[in-house]
């Protein structure tokens, strides 16, 4: 076999073939196959695309390129949750411990932030002692014992994936609808989930701009997933605007707490109470959604899931004491209101740009090898549909540097719109898919 | 600038600007951008094209990356003539020659065969002691003495272009508009001719099948120069069975000497009169390609032409007498017929398979580092529209391994189709551009 060959089928528009894809990957991954040719490939998938065939032989191939997580062991349907990612997204540290508390064993394996999107490991880690490097035999102990562990992933996942996405990622094949789907997909099926739900994002803050694109990914990526043997759903949800109101590590840690304790945001709870009870349905705990939620909305109020939070947070080594003192979420040396320069409704959020700003507090990483600072970000006091009057508060920022507070700021008013006239409502949860 | 950036440009069907196409193909050449980031944009371009300036501007850069040879010193319009290549060309061998005899200063580099098509300089290597190596200022000497040199490509023309070329080699991004127009041009232009004949082969044998392709590769080249400052025509000619009679190399240098004597096959002297004639009206010599055609048929009579062959050969160090003698072209240790399995008309060769038959007897290259063996190749007895009889002679094939030669005669049979029907003729000559 040449991989020649397979660039020009895939160029002209031929389906490969099984053992085509397979040979591509293996030799890809031993460095028979240089990445010069590899790029070529990928960019020919990015015009001439791949089959739902195609796309699930890729994900296996990927996924098989390493360990492969073995989670019989521990008892019960094990459900992974997989978000495409937006601002403001911290549901696996909410949805985590509240679903784990129902007796649904958390498994889960979570990405560090890169640009404009946080990452569920580094927000985990602005808990002092925190630790997410954990062997898979301390990930499974903690899992039977608690419940519930989160960790980063390990070198040895989907392997494959990790190489081809760092060629992709700078030979602007990124964005097509098979590679991200795969790419994603290889990455859970080697984490052993039965069931995976994803949470698929769109609007300004999200990959998937418009629902169309949001759905067809989430179509593909459950394909995938059945055609691998797992239980799978997905809901739509909307990331036209940062998720809750905290946009930053440890900010985001406490609305997550505040949100166990019943206190979150609202369009924040509706998303995870809509993905809970998609587990419970999965996992059988529940016969309806409708049954589900109670049972959720009853774990909240009891505060169970809270205390499930705890346990979780001091199993992992971090101080689950450090959540329940407010003022540990207030460290930033500078804590100022960013005020409104119009009078209106706010009528849209250039999402991704609210991630950015706290990019530019030190909130995230510009390259992979960045420092992040916890304590940064911001907090909207206004949402979309808000009533303001110029010099109402828009959003309280939490900064270190004076410089950076002052660039985050302008970039902030320079990425709400106020305007004149109300806009549509727009609901968190679009669509569920299974 | 960021070549991300220009791979994402044009990937979304953006023309790229003068200065992002010189700083990428000096940024290739230095290295400082990768080859995989290159295949990417190479696998782009192939898809979203490039306009005629950005084509043009390609062109330029990859012409401006090495030498760029300054013929003012030798007196009058140097004219450069080019070939996309085929089976059985040996046009430059006759066509320089025959020009030269008329005055018009021939400076030519040419290229080696690789795959199914020979090349000028392998051609000519066949002549015992013929030099093709020289250095800028033999090949400068030798065109102001003898008013012809032909040598093989330096190093330093348009290396971005051998880098680029490699690349898109490997990675099935050859067959581009844009791409193949610029490749061609940027040595051209390099080579620095004041005018460039173009020969566009299209047919079975030739790169471009179709006449139409054929037509839109010429007018991209024509444009290219023109915009260079270059005077600028082309021939498109057919290639859809072998040109003259002669498949190898020593057998071409015959077929040629023999052209140039007035004994030539009747569609190669149509296209060596045809383009000779657009060099001399294009020099100025002539005033029609009428008038032209008069001066070139008084040259091969009056033998001058021959004399300038003899004369040019000398003069790069082969032994012009090795020309004259038909027996040194029959120097294979086998010379056996191929005879006729079925009566009919023949229709239709498959011209690039008989090329291969050429290379299976060890003609020409399979790798760029394979020798060669002048010797060997074949002699059509038949051409297009003849009509055999089971057991006639089709052609003549010359070998020096026995083993090789079945391959070779059963291939060529297999090439070779004979039907009932009288294959509509098909002119040498398909059109004329300027």
């Amino acid at each position: 076999m040449r991989m020649y060959d397979l660039i020009l089928k895939k160029r002209n528009g031929v389906s490969l073939k099984e053992n085509e894809i397979r040979w591509m990957i293996e030799n890809y991954l031993n460095g028979s196959i240089p990445d010069y040719q590899m790029s070529a490939m990928m960019m020919a998938v990015y015009f001439k695309g791949m089959d739902r065939k195609e796309t699930y032989q890729l994900t296996m191939a990927m996924a098989e390129s390493g360990d492969m997580l073995d989670l019989s062991q521990i008892p019960g349907m094990k459900i992974d949750k997989h978000s495409t990612g937006g601002v403001g997204d911290k549901t696996s540290l909410a949805l985590g411990p509240l679903v784990a508390s129902c007796g649904i064993p958390v498994a889960k394996m979570s990405g560090r932030g890169l640009g404009h999107t946080g990452g569920t490991i580094d927000k985990l880690e602005s808990i002092p002692g925190f630790c997410t490097s954990l062997t898979e035999e301390q990930f499974m102990d903690l899992v039977t014992e608690t419940g519930i562990a989160i960790m980063g992933q390990t070198k040895d996942l989907a392997p494959a994936d990790k190489l081809l996405y760092a060629l992709r990622d700078v030979t602007a094949t990124v964005d097509q609808m098979s590679l991200i789907a795969s790419s994603i997909m290889s990455k859970k099926l080697a984490a052993g989930a039965d069931a995976i739900l994803l949470d698929v994002k769109c609007g300004s803050g999200a990959f998937m701009k418009s629902q169309k694109n949001a759905e067809e990914l989430a179509e593909a990526m459950i394909d995938i997933g059945k055609k691998a043997g797992r239980k799978m759903a997905a809901v739509i949800s909307d990331m036209d605007q940062p998720l809750g109101r905290a946009v930053g590590n440890a900010l985001e840690v406490k609305e997550a707490v505040d949100t166990l304790k019943g206190e979150g945001p609202e369009d924040f709870t509706e998303l995870v109470l809509t993905l809970g009870a998609q587990m419970l349905c999965m996992a059988g705990k529940a016969h309806s959604s409708g049954e589900a939620r109670l049972i959720l909305e009853q774990k909240i109020s009891s505060g169970d899931a809270l205390g499930k939070f705890r346990e979780f947070v001091k199993a992992q080594g971090g101080d689950p004491g450090w959540t329940d003192r407010p003022e540990n979420f207030c460290r930033a040396d500078y804590i100022e209101e960013i005020l409104s320069e119009d009078s209106g409704y706010v009528s849209d959020f250039s999402t991704q740009e609210i991630g950015i700003c706290s990019l530019l507090l030190g909130g995230g990483r510009e390259t992979k090898d960045s420092r992040i600072d916890p304590s940064v970000g911001l907090v909207l006091m206004k949402k979309k549909g808000d009533l303001v009057s110029k010099g109402d508060c828009l959003a309280v920022i939490y900064a270190n540097d004076s410089l950076k507070l002052a660039k985050a700021k302008q970039h902030f008013l320079k990425n709400v719109i106020i305007s004149e006239k109300q806009p549509k409502a727009e609901p968190i949860i679009k669509k569920i898919l299974s």
